[in-house]
């Protein structure tokens, strides 16, 4: 079996989507999708004293919960994968020590979702572990505070923003077929661009290049097309950023048309005054483990890619005017 | 081939370690192992305005610098991957603006070279790429200001505390045999231990069981004895760690004789007055990627074990009163 194809892309034959959770917050439960998601927070402090344990919480809920859906004991499980957009992905890290499986801590931002999906195929394909949980999630609060304004000052948001979701998302993934939901069959790991954006309320513009560069490459390793797939979900680019994605592919030979969609643009109503729509690593692994699991469990899907993209920068290198680097992973996401 | 030995054991047939590069900053360079290492910085601002740009440029100076050692072109190199102690990994990520290869951060504190290693061997060995890049490193003065104070408070140091290591390592991986160093043959990746040190001037008593439980693990899975090695090697437990992990191994039926030796303890001399030896997740890279790859090129190791440790904390989690979850991951690595 030939494990990868063109330049850059990884080809798997055994890394079955077993089940997936989504645990989100009170604001994505009364938004576009709240239907979907498995659990939601009735208040976004989850019962604990601060946000930053609430975060902690909600991925011990998601991991919980996929083995419970899944029908399996915390032991099945041989490595978990992930990380979150706190400072050294403690959310995360923290939540680990309820388990015993062992742990790789990831971190490409709000791409870290499709990166622990990218490693954990690999593990799962290549033979070095059965069964893996990849999560990855982010929390609205702990992020406002970490990355802006404390939220009691109420800065005023500008209307390129996005709102950084609260929520998290975990997949069980497994070299075994039986009860699979879909499967990942290719994957790119991106790389980095940095187009010299420097406006950090602007995340969409910034992160658009890296997803169209992870996507042509793609196309171009595997010959696939727009057509093949039933959508394209980028992770949160918000719904500028998905309109300049598109642009920038349209001059670039790859017509999206109508089968272009947004994770983090797809969250919301437009009454809850979120600007560009939802951020954050929450974003992709809420909208996969919802709202395209289901669809694939429906047979209404038959094979779409999932484009988790990350802003690499923090407050520091802002501060030090430094300008945006970006990533995007793509995973091609088939049915069984 | 069986890709896995025991309940967590990778087994690596085809990832061969090829080059290594390790660059240091002025104290390290007056420290024990000064004359190992490829490239000392005579400032530990390296010409930069700032010591984060600084630790960002070490990260391209090892890149390029294992790149020339091994007469390999930056377009050779399939995927960079690996992480450092900034909030967002930042040096590594502005870093990774400088080259076209795909990128997966990575983080486990202080243990993230040896998981750069474990994620880049399944990667080669797996045949989804030809060959990576693997690095880590930290910097004395960023992690000061972001971990513990301002270098201009000029605080007193515990007697427990150890000195983060200024420096970062690379090395090159590949499925080819060809000029190979040495090979990795085995792997585990840790598990969360957290058994309730709060004191974070004292990493090395917190990570101490992380590296006892992985090793005790590998051990167990693969029936290696500590006579089968030429030395092991933890990544940053410090004088006092290393000392705990001793004791706390002989308790549980390992006496690893004169055969333990600890990356941090080994950089500095005892007038440099770093207390219990270095820390920081150059600790590890630089020593595997200078003295220990030396000791293969020179057959004077036949194999060895490298046990990457990581202290999982952030300040904002030690704010909030949370104790210090830790992880380890070993490596078996053979000359070829």
């Amino acid at each position: 079996m030939q494990k990868r194809v063109g330049k850059q892309t990884f080809v798997f034959e055994n890394a079955f989507v077993r089940q997936g959770f989504a645990i989100a917050g009170p604001k994505e439960k009364h938004g576009l999708l709240g239907d979907c998601f498995d659990f939601c927070l009735q208040d976004d402090k989850f019962g604990e004293k601060s946000f930053e344990k609430a975060e902690c919480k909600m991925f011990k809920f998601a991991i919980d919960g996929v083995l419970n859906k899944a029908n399996l004991q915390p032991q099945n499980i041989d490595t978990m994968l992930g990380g979150d957009l706190l400072n050294q992905i403690v959310s995360v890290s923290f939540a680990m020590r309820a388990y015993d499986s062992s742990f790789l801590g990831l971190y490409n931002a709000c791409g870290t979702f499709a990166e622990s999906l990218l490693v954990g195929s690999c593990l799962v394909d290549g033979g070095y572990k059965n069964k893996v949980v990849c999560i990855s999630g982010s929390h609205f609060s702990t992020a406002e505070r970490q990355y802006r304004y404390p939220l009691e000052l109420g800065v005023l948001r500008s209307p390129v923003t996005q709102w950084t979701a609260t929520g998290a998302g975990a997949s069980i993934l497994t070299n075994e077929s039986d009860n699979a939901i879909c499967k990942i069959t290719k994957g790119v790991a991106g790389r980095v661009i940095d187009l010299g954006i420097k406006d950090v309320n602007n995340m969409g513009a910034a992160m658009a290049p890296a997803a169209c560069d992870t996507i042509l490459q793609f196309f171009e390793d595997t010959k696939a097309k727009v057509d093949d797939y039933d959508g394209i979900f980028t992770g949160d680019l918000g719904k500028l950023g998905r309109q300049i994605l598109f642009d920038f592919a349209k001059d670039r030979g790859i017509d999206f048309k109508d089968k272009l969609f947004d994770c983090g643009a797809m969250l919301y109503k437009q009454k809850q005054q979120t600007f560009q729509g939802g951020s954050g690593a929450a974003c992709s692994a809420i909208v996969f483990n919802s709202y395209i699991l289901n669809k694939f469990k429906q047979k209404k899907y038959k094979k779409i890619l999932l484009v988790g993209t990350g802003a690499l920068l923090s407050p520091l290198t802002s501060f030090q005017g430094e300008s945006v680097p970006c990533i995007a992973h793509c995973l091609e996401v088939c049915s069984c």
